[in-house]
């Protein structure tokens, strides 16, 4: 069994952006700018977007922070989003979500130039995705790609099943993999709470996404021998014997299931700290795109 | 076995459409109005094009065709794109494809207004069918939602194998049939080319949509008893024993795949005759959206 580290995997990759940041610096090119927005005060929300804006920070990136009061209007929110859209210094921008109850998400998400919609989230990206064109993926799928593609994980011809359909994860993840691409070509079958026999349906499969939300939902009995894992849930579990009273816990029964596969993802360590790395990749893109 | 006759439900539909404009004309409202854009002499296209004209004139919608010779540039073609997006007449238009080869497809589909894309070609509109939001659902899709809705197929649960992953039936349909949706809520596998050991997979299917392009690919030993068929090929195959020489021949084996089937779609008569219905009802949708 091989842990697909993604720990070491986003360190890799934020390295390699640190070097061609340096390169674009050496040739007095435009250094990549990522601006991100946040309105209110969700905790969660704030250490999420500093964590963002810092890991810029490292690879060289430049970064802007606008933090907006929770009781922002639709309207102001929509017009930062619009100075973003113009601003020629800025490559890339995401608002962190979710947003106050007071603010129409959709709105908001179509309001960003998708030219420079990093996270993925306009649906001409989402669009995009589907048909194959050059576009942002969002983090967690492309994340997942990428670990696949750095442990050389064959997915041409493969029977990949992927639990919940999600539009954050599961069904672009589905949608990926199935397609005439690198790390795809896959037979995939996308399952949810309505499948019937899901059990019958894992056993088969080559290649697993666990993407539903339920800790510790897929067991060793579920998949078999040989199987590849993706662990893409994280949950906070009492844990009375842990300093912080919780500890984290993934869709899979890591031990009986680890045991039996060729390879698997970690939870935390696995898909998790991906995503900041797949976020500075798109802003990286972006900044290719607009000065290329 | 039951036929799942397109003939008949597009004709029901029609018919429908055309009552909901005679009530819109009592009313002294807009009537919709389809505009199509056609470069060139390609006589197959203009055969389309004009079979859409027609069928907008019989249900009362308005229409204009827009004829550009071969020789249209790029951007003369987006400029006539432009005037059909500002033109408040226009409630949606369609660009026949294939375009000449000096034009640039994806560019063209790009400068449609989503809001008039009745064909849901824009990436924007496919992205919102990704993401189950309000979009036009392009017509042969949507059509054979239509279809199983009208004789109250049931998806929910199901599993359904779709064989071939193009971006126009295979691929939209391996996403819709999963969504939490009326006809949806199905377990989809999505094959192709790269899958193996497809007759496994096809014989565990409690609903087939294939859509490949290989004639009587989809053999009766490939299905189980009581499958519902859903056959969206059409090709040619020379037949001297018909005045045409040829007979239209869809994806299906039909005589020996019809005998084990629930439901089946024939061809011609099945799926094809619903497309034209489909763009009828997303104009009307469109009108609705714009004058609501």
């Amino acid at each position: 069994m091989i842990l697909l580290d993604g720990k070491k995997t986003s360190a890799d990759i934020k390295e390699e952006i640190a070097l061609e940041v340096g390169e674009l610096k050496r040739r007095e090119k435009k250094v990549p700018h990522l601006a991100a927005i946040i309105v209110g005060n969700d905790g969660a929300s704030l250490t999420y977007v500093n964590a963002k804006v810092k890991a810029c920070e490292r690879v060289g990136f430049e970064s802007t922070l606008i933090q907006l009061p929770e009781e922002t209007t639709e309207d102001e929110l929509l017009n930062e989003i619009n100075i973003l859209n113009v601003d020629n210094d800025i490559d890339g921008f995401i608002v962190q979500l979710p947003l106050p109850k007071h603010i129409d998400e959709q709105k908001v998400l179509l309001a960003v130039d998708p030219a420079k919609d990093v996270d993925g989230f306009h649906p001409e990206n989402v669009g995009r995705m589907a048909l194959n064109l050059p576009t942002f993926i969002s983090a967690t799928p492309f994340g997942i790609l990428e670990l696949l593609e750095r442990y050389e994980v064959e997915t041409s011809g493969k029977n990949v099943v992927v639990i919940g359909r999600s539009h954050i994860v599961g069904s672009p993840m589905s949608i990926l993999l199935s397609q005439k691409r690198k790390v795809g070509n896959a037979t995939v079958t996308l399952t949810h709470s309505r499948t019937k026999n899901l059990e019958e349906i894992t056993k088969e499969a080559d290649i697993i996404v666990a993407a539903l939300g339920i800790p510790e939902f897929l067991k060793g009995d579920m998949v078999k021998d040989g199987a590849v894992i993706i662990d893409v849930g994280i949950t906070r579990v009492a844990d009375p014997s842990k300093k912080s009273g919780f500890r984290l816990v993934g869709d899979v029964a890591f031990d009986e299931v680890a045991e039996k596969s060729s390879f698997i993802t970690p939870v935390p360590g696995g898909v998790g700290p991906m995503t900041i790395a797949m976020l500075l990749k798109n802003t990286l893109i972006a900044n290719k795109r607009r000065n290329s």
